[in-house]
């Protein structure tokens, strides 16, 4: 970037340049340094719509970043402006009875979860990077989670957004309307479009009733068949009560007990958390989960007896990536498939990589109850970062067997700068087209984190 | 329509061309009469593939539709070809363990619910047309009805659409996946977009758990900011139980109960609706609920014994548009504001069409969980079409209220040709380019239902 600019930039902004910006360069897992002209991070909105006008006339390119958390690279600039939304952090309204809050993009989740927690409500999205992930790229990459089973994604939750387009222009709608069919639903483009289109500056979020009573069981089922059967009957009877549905493979199990220090609460090859949460004190609730177990025939179960427990339940299940770590380095998948085609995918799928990789270990986990699964492959004897020289042929392999069941290489993670080459495998190109032609309707000079989420076109230096 | 063109197109499709056109040239209020140079109603997607080829090739307009139910004229034809789907109307598969059902875009709204239900699920869309709409209107009008509050409207129903696009290619996403992330959601541009972006011909549709307990209520209250707390109150207590919560005016009620032959169930200025629905059968809900209200304070109210007086209570409000008739023509509104706003709508509005209009009647009532109104007026001794000379003075005052209360003209009726030039007032002009700019490169010729949805583009016919 010209000297001039860069200058007329931050007396425009009087933005602090961050002394170092080493962190914010690199995403999370450390397989990606970016770099970056200038890193601003503005404290109003009308800061942002400075920032972009004067970039969109001097042409300059912008990424912009939350907490940095995102798995596919997505938030790491190549030139330009670094636009962190972080001191964007205020709270600016919860109505209960609109059942909503208003918080602004840089507002970290757990923020956001404890302002609706003291507002009597819950905002039901959950994810491991909640102490540090920022509200706008939950929204920016449409973030999933342990709840979606019950609550949606991020998508189903956001009523109404406030953005900045690439030119500076602001487009806000920040009213808690629960109803609205008034034209084409844009806010839907801004959700998962990965800071491609704009910059999200604030969001009104739906809130729920808190669960007042929680009933947690550990069940140990002989096969992902019957894993899908306990969700079946589960959902039948307790309807929108079930709000976490995990699937745990006997080795990822083992290795988080061990890492945990815990016992492994049973013995079996597949092991589903389930959770239901009530918004009545039901003191019964328990009682009808273990009830509905038996007489489903899924008797090698425990249900957590005090919150402790419970706890030592979840911990199992949220150690599996620290546990994992141990084993190297893992050509990680966050797919999904159709959840009565997950057992066929995992047999298929592992069957395969075991004939082209003796001896490869897969841990398998993640949210069956809306088929999403984190498939981690760890190569023999290859537990270095030289792992992910087979990372493309790795991934041919598993994403032929997820397109073959119906499903996504992308389900909660975004496509980032990792995946979007494989876009044309789940969009057809006429889809890609139109994306396309949205991307260069509202951003015609292409500054908005080039080379993310979409596939270079023909003729663009990859 | 050429003659050659005309006979090119039904030797192409072998399709009949019905006696009359007559039903389905005229929108359900009688409002509007269309023509159509043909009336074709393909029974494949590969016939609607061909037609749209056949069209987009030789410039001919298309307008689809559904059971012709809309409110805003958006399914009546404007020459060319009218498109009717009834005839796509197979329910193409469903699966209990995903949750999910697929059907083509011509299923009855109720077909479609008999075959959830045939499965033991529930699918919850539920509105006065219900017999006859059909799926994929619903989709294109983003419809919603009496479940929004639990269950969302359509758009948060839809897992995966099938879309014809204007030139005859298929985009085909219907599998039950329930988290994909990948690229712009474009699924969200055709709901709601009212049949002028391309022809959806099917859906994957999500299923819910049906209810084993349901608790109805009667509530009496003094004003809208009382109602608004009974919601609020009602929402932290039973959360997703609540499936309906309607707001009947005291001059609706008494209406709908001279219309039904039934008394009103108890005097007071406004009256609530609300029921509860569980999956669980629990023996205790009713009680819970008379339980709630006593507690916070409202002691005004009923809670249906039986089924007959739970289906009394629904017939009193289902029935207050059939009773408003006998009033005469009425100048109707499909209107929503924020909860926390409807009180202050109300009493502002209706002061000032009083002001305006002395003693114009209003009919006020809806789906207060969501904040949307049927917001409907009748001028003082002009009961017959003349009103209608006075629906632009009316709505303008009317708009102005919604506006300044921070609410929408268009709830669940969608824009149709009655609001769109209503549509700037609720959109800016950066996100009417910016739908503008989609429609031009999906329908570049301007075929698809042209008039419709986005308003007249500068130097336009009208």
């Amino acid at each position: 970037m010209d000297t001039q600019v860069r200058s007329g930039l931050l007396a425009l902004l009087a933005a602090h340049e961050y002394g170092s910006n080493e962190a914010w360069l690199t995403d999370q897992r450390g397989r990606y340094t970016g770099r970056a002209d200038v890193m601003v991070v503005p404290d109003s909105v009308a800061s942002v719509q400075k920032l972009m006008r004067y970039c969109f006339t001097h042409g300059i390119n912008v990424t912009p970043q939350g907490g940095n958390t995102g798995l596919c690279g997505g938030a790491v600039p190549e030139g330009g402006v670094l636009l962190n939304l972080s001191r964007l952090n205020r709270i600016r309204q919860v109505s209960v009875a609109d059942n909503a809050l208003t918080a602004e993009a840089g507002c970290v989740l757990h923020d956001v979860q404890q302002a609706a927690q003291a507002a009597g409500r819950l905002f039901p999205l959950s994810l491991a990077s909640e102490g540090s992930c920022q509200i706008g790229g939950n929204i920016a990459c449409n973030a999933g989670g342990l709840n979606v089973v019950r609550y949606g994604t991020m998508r189903d939750l956001v009523l109404g957004l406030e953005v900045v387009l690439p030119d500076g222009t602001l487009v806000s709608h920040l009213s808690p309307l629960h109803k609205n069919t008034s034209g084409y639903d844009l806010k839907h483009l801004f959700i998962g479009s990965e800071g491609t289109l704009g910059v999200i500056t604030a969001a009104t979020l739906k809130l729920f009733a808190r669960p007042q009573t929680v009933a947690t069981a550990w069940v140990g089922v002989a096969d992902i068949d019957e894993a899908v059967r306990l969700l079946t009957v589960v959902q039948g009877t307790f309807a929108e009560r079930l709000h976490s549905f995990e699937l745990v493979g006997g080795a990822a199990l083992s290795l988080s007990a061990a890492f945990c220090g815990l016992p492994e609460p049973l013995d079996a090859p597949w092991h589903i958390l389930l959770e239901l949460g009530d918004s009545l004190v039901c003191g019964d609730l328990g009682d009808r989960l273990a009830a509905c177990l038996l007489e489903a025939g899924f008797d090698h179960a425990v249900l957590a007896q005090s919150e402790r427990e419970r706890l030592e339940l979840w911990k199992l299940r949220e150690h599996i990536s620290a546990a994992q770590r141990g084993l190297g380095v893992s050509i990680k998948h966050d797919i999904a498939v159709p959840v009565t085609r997950v057992a066929e995918f995992v047999a298929r799928c592992g069957a395969d990589l075991q004939r082209r990789y003796r001896g490869i270990n897969i841990i398998v986990f993640g949210h069956l109850g809306d088929g999403s699964l984190h498939y981690n492959t760890f190569l023999p004897d290859i537990l270095s970062h030289e792992a992910y020289a087979y990372e493309d042929a790795v991934n041919e392999t598993v994403y032929r067997h997820v397109l073959d069941c119906g499903g996504t290489v992308a389900a909660e993670h975004g496509i980032g700068r990792v995946k979007n080459h494989w876009l044309p495998s789940v969009r057809t190109a006429a889809e890609i087209a139109c994306m396309r032609a949205v991307k260069a309707h509202l951003d015609p000079k292409n500054l908005m984190n080039p080379g993310k989420l979409l596939p270079p076109a023909d003729g663009e230096a990859v």
